[in-house]
């Protein structure tokens, strides 16, 4: 990650994509969100979806996870140049999800985070607090997830950038 | 699920409670949030966490599977009576969703659910809207996630009360 003085408001990450499969989408089904049009092909033809499709709490987990990787990549890459990695702090939650589409099987959604605002923290001035809006967007262009987070970000120390 | 017709703001629903083993923990982190606070014991104990907790998304994506598994036991007793089963409509989303204690290993959480507040479509008047407030709290009485939803359930045809 980088540091919090070094973010600016409208900055865009692009995280990466991820193709979802029949069989991961039943994988996480049978664990977190076992309903019909979740699990088998044919129930799912006969549902208001039409067709399998994902849970959404399995599009909202695959943005963690290309979340994390994105930051290890980031991170990898400042060592690489022989600077120095901030610390993201916990999430506090995050607000206003959406679940703008359906994740059919052999979508691929790309995930992308924006910039809203940022601003120091009062109580804690090591840390600045970033605003962000996560987006998931099909291979035709159709979002099918928004949703808007907080993170706390390490500030440079003696703050002000580089 | 019963009519929307039936059901009253304040309503609470008990969903059922769900402990969060090691190995559960790190299932999900590994395919979902690998950060190493939800993978291995000995670096979450030098995190801020101080010890392993389970990653939000999994403690999120359980209360999708309680609340499934609880409208399954509510259909199946509204059968058995020989009642009618409303359908309760896809979800658009929630907001306010916050994370606000780490759920441990061996974390016992309660989910419960509360209405807060009915109305009906306008556009759809064969549909109502509850919004809910979703809640997980710890062994200790501790809130540990919280956050609201706006789901669509069917309304008795003619509406009314049965």
């Amino acid at each position: 990650m980088k540091f919090f003085d070094d973010i600016a408001i409208g900055e865009r990450f692009e995280l990466g994509r991820h193709t979802f499969s029949a069989d991961a989408i039943k994988a996480f089904a049978r664990s977190f969100d076992p309903q019909t049009f979740h699990l088998d092909e044919a129930a799912a033809a006969r549902s208001h979806f039409g067709a399998l499709c994902a849970s959404g709490w399995h599009t909202a987990s695959v943005w963690m996870r290309l979340m994390v990787d994105y930051q290890r990549r980031e991170d990898a890459a400042l060592r690489a140049r022989g600077e120095p990695v901030a610390t993201l702090g916990p999430s506090p939650g995050f607000r206003e999800l959406k679940w703008l589409k359906p994740v059919y099987v052999g979508d691929t959604i790309s995930y992308a985070t924006e910039v809203l605002e940022t601003r120091t923290s009062n109580s804690r001035p090591e840390w600045g607090i970033m605003t962000i809006r996560n987006t998931g967007v099909n291979q035709k262009g159709e979002p099918v997830i928004s949703f808007v987070s907080v993170a706390f970000v390490e500030r440079r120390k003696g703050g002000g950038p580089a």
